[in-house]
């Protein structure tokens, strides 16, 4: 967790395969290699970015690992993170841009809602689903942003409300559980958020709430769009029950375990948030079906309806 | 949020008024007597159990208030209170059995979810949602209940965690964030919350979040109940757009003020949980519409379906 944004994740970790190798005095065996490689892709089950890069540079280096000398294929791996990196930067504005014309004709006064953080702090450029109001900001819109605190970890607090707060955008925190008062109260015009993992046929795993967010946002017939790259569909998964949810430790919970002290001892007694004993859940994702998402916003295009056709069509445009 | 539980408030209130009369010498006049209860029943805008405790208080007390003398209207006082405690009390076990008479009939291993707190903790005997959880316990039920930990003061994980700890009953403790996903992967059979005022036509204010895990319900079809006595009922208010609901102070939020050191300091420096600018909506409460409640549990009987008449009905019974 000490990076966090599924498209971040993914180019820190192919960045780690570059310190990696630079950790070698000369070219490893291609197998001890793997092996490696193997586990960084497992470090985190939901968001599939990681897997989906560190795919793709395997088939590439598998073909050229003999025939190079270490000098070469330390070069080529770099060349892939900086590829990689520069590319999602753009997949950014192309994803912000794309998400504008849906809002195209509105008021230049907008209240938007947004879950966890999908900005600069989780991606390579301005984000996804925050980047979208980064964009609407520089096209003159007025916003103000309802932010979900996002328990347990607090991403919506302490990281979008951050960011939102350095790029001078009217915003309020509130806890998860306000966002039904919130729809109900405030007039929101859409919902923005990212996605973790999406199975073909547009279910979209993403940080714990979304789903629940999402049956609230239908109710009020609020618009919910998904912001994320192409990267984040996992065509292999045929819905979201076949994806892997993490379940994270408990103290996430009881002891908020972001909050330490110098010495790395937890800020919060055991006992003070929840009886010691206390049994805990803590899937750090759920499911939101795609017939809850209004359109699922891509570097490529816009999937709406969200359908296995309409995601083929755009993935392979 | 010394005392918090709209039924705990009511007899809190009380008992205030004993001990204020008891610091006099003698007899106070009926004006300044009505001027100090004014300010205590105005103590808490969204919960009604205080004002209607006192409105019937002060109904009786002003007909014999000139002809007796102070230790008759400190007695009388004293035994108003101790009424309401002990009805108090009644009014729980009587709540839960009817309770209890909804779920007959179903398995007897039972998966249930609260929201906040509404045991001993929060009402003078064993509780309203909660007291139906210990008496269907007690009738050989085997329960699993999942507790919100209700942000932003953690009634749920903090109280009604441990009541379930001290009654020996199955639970985890989740995030409100995860209700969606415990709704829809725990097959849940029955979500029992309170009340702070229910308006005359069903609307029902609870605390914040109770509406949105009303739509979760709802859309699971998983019943959505409230538990709460009929003196919870406000029937000058027509509906629950009608009813305050009170902000509170954006630290519980930013800092969690529940957590001080011992010489009252918060456990959590400012900007950790957020930027210290931040702006924060905390409503501590909000309303759930009467269509999203499938019956309101009172101590005279079960109002379904949710209606006016229904109500007027079962309250004047």
């Amino acid at each position: 967790m000490v990076v966090r944004g599924a498209p971040a994740i993914a180019i820190t970790g192919m960045y780690g395969i570059v310190l990696f190798l630079r950790s070698f005095s000369r070219k490893p065996t291609y197998t001890s290699l793997m092996e490696s490689i193997q586990r960084l892709k497992n470090a985190r089950p939901t968001a599939v970015n990681l897997s989906v890069a560190i795919n793709d540079y395997i088939k590439k280096l598998e073909i050229i690992y003999e025939s190079r000398n270490f000098e070469e294929i330390l070069t080529f791996t770099q060349d892939f993170a900086n590829d990689l990196y520069n590319q999602e930067i753009q997949n950014n504005l192309k994803i912000s841009e794309f998400a504008c014309s849906l809002l195209e004709g509105s008021s230049k006064q907008l209240s938007l809602l947004t879950h966890c953080n999908t900005g600069s702090l989780a991606t390579a450029g301005i984000g996804t689903a925050l980047g979208v109001i980064y964009t609407l900001k520089e096209k003159g819109y007025n916003l103000t942003v309802y932010v979900d605190e996002t328990r347990p970890y607090h991403q919506g607090s302490r990281l979008t409300a951050w960011e939102l707060q350095e790029n001078h955008i009217n915003y309020y925190i509130i806890t998860d559980s306000m966002a039904g008062w919130v729809l109900k109260t405030k007039n929101i015009d859409a919902i923005f958020v990212g996605a973790d993992r999406i199975a073909s046929n547009g279910d979209t795993a993403n940080k714990i709430g979304t789903y629940f967010l999402s049956i609230a946002a239908n109710k009020h017939k609020v618009p919910f769009y998904v912001a994320a790259p192409t990267s984040t569909f996992d065509l292999n998964i045929q819905n979201g029950d076949l994806i892997e949810i993490e379940m994270r430790p408990k103290e996430e919970i009881t002891q908020l375990s972001i909050l330490k002290d110098k010495n790395g001892d937890c800020l919060i007694p055991e006992g003070v948030l929840s009886p010691p004993e206390a049994k805990v859940l803590n899937p750090s994702f759920d499911v939101t079906p795609a017939e809850n998402i209004n359109a699922i916003i891509t570097e490529k295009g816009i999937i709406q309806p969200v359908s296995l056709t309409n995601i083929k069509r755009i993935i392979s445009s």
